[in-house]
């Protein structure tokens, strides 16, 4: 049986799969909720209780899930909309606002996010946090040669910024864009998210930010109550 | 002899090359007249005018010319400070305020821009507007994938974006870091450089535009007088 964060993991994985209609265009995020999340998508179309479903991954590894599962994929640049993305969360604060970048796909994951008509977060309760940046650090990815420059400024705004190091080949993490991942810890967490992606983002050699603001509409929280797994829906503050 | 234009040029690259000391490092900027600026600090070189020089390229244009006349390179992130930049630019307001990147390399040159102790601008007289983007477009660089889409978001803004297409290849220019350029048109030009600047840097899929606020010390303007080419340095207002 699995451990009881994975349990947590897949209710809330079946939860968002859920909400997936015949005829959609979706989002699919990355991390290992939003795997979950596919894996559950791709045996409904297999069965025949969903259909017509049309898929937007968000990075390489969303890509080779769906072209396992045989889910239809389309690039972004092809779709004029999305209709509905779902994807995980590193840190979730009760207005809703996120910390994403973990798996350093937040470039893409922030594109479909920003497409979508809706956009539900799926997480287990351990990525539920009453201010952002005290224990997750903040992605920034940036232009490989920029990084020193954009430490700086970082420092300058008042973060400790480490390059994320890689750690099955030498040196740094290359994204799925070729960039590097500048990991920011803010002073005291984020008082303001919103001013801080805009600052950070204004930032050249800067491509963006793990701040995701203003975008959720829906936060799925798997828990363990009782000892068995079961979903909450967060109520925004 | 040359035409009016190339020897406006040549004035104002000359005056920006006698701004360099022995032992600067210089962010060398890209375009014509910052290529001329690059062959002069390349004669004093090879002459021994000047000595212990360190460029700092801002484009594969720049890089080259820098290898053929034997002036030493280090690259961004090898460096902890620039002393000088000198950069052309598309189009100067009153305020010193710029749109760079006719050439797409505006991301690497505003990153030595920022970089740079102190900023100089070599323009010729053509150059200079009341307001911009009357005539010149805004190049904003943009990940392929998340062109569509920020051409959508650049419209919400008042902003007729299209893609740049290249001239000696089949489809888009691709830029030195292999992304995209959308030439950007407001409607009645840019009323405030600055805003403008930070909200299109926060669209997801944005690496940088070609506005540049805040960060230029001196322009220098190539002139025609009485039929000889000459030079004035502009009052910010």
């Amino acid at each position: 049986m699995a451990d009881l964060q994975t349990q947590m993991k897949q209710a809330v994985a079946s939860a968002a799969v859920e909400q997936i209609k015949d005829g959609m265009i979706l989002g699919l995020g990355s991390g290992s909720t939003a795997a979950l999340m596919i894996q559950g998508l791709g045996a409904k179309l297999a069965s025949g209780e969903l259909k017509d479903i049309v898929g937007v991954t968000t990075s390489f590894q969303g890509a080779v899930m769906a072209a396992e599962l045989a889910i239809p994929v389309l690039s972004l640049s092809a779709v004029d909309r999305i209709d509905l993305a779902i994807d995980g969360a590193d840190e979730v604060d009760p207005a809703f606002q996120l910390i994403k970048g973990g798996g350093a796909c937040h470039v893409q994951e922030k594109l479909v996010a920003r497409r979508a008509d809706r956009f539900v977060v799926v997480v287990d309760s351990t990525k539920i946090v009453d201010r952002l940046n005290l224990d997750f650090l903040l992605p920034v990815e940036v232009l490989p040669e920029a990084w020193r420059q954009v430490q700086r400024e970082l420092a300058e705004l008042g973060g400790l910024a480490d390059l994320r190091m890689a750690q099955r080949k030498a040196g740094p993490v290359v994204t799925d864009q070729g960039n590097l991942v500048l990991d920011v810890s803010m002073a005291g967490g984020i008082e303001d998210p919103q001013a801080l992606e805009s600052r950070i983002n204004n930032i050249p050699g800067v491509l963006e930010n793990g701040l995701f603001v203003n975008v959720t509409d829906e936060v799925l929280v798997g828990q363990i109550a009782d000892g068995a797994a079961g979903v909450r829906r967060l109520q925004k503050q």
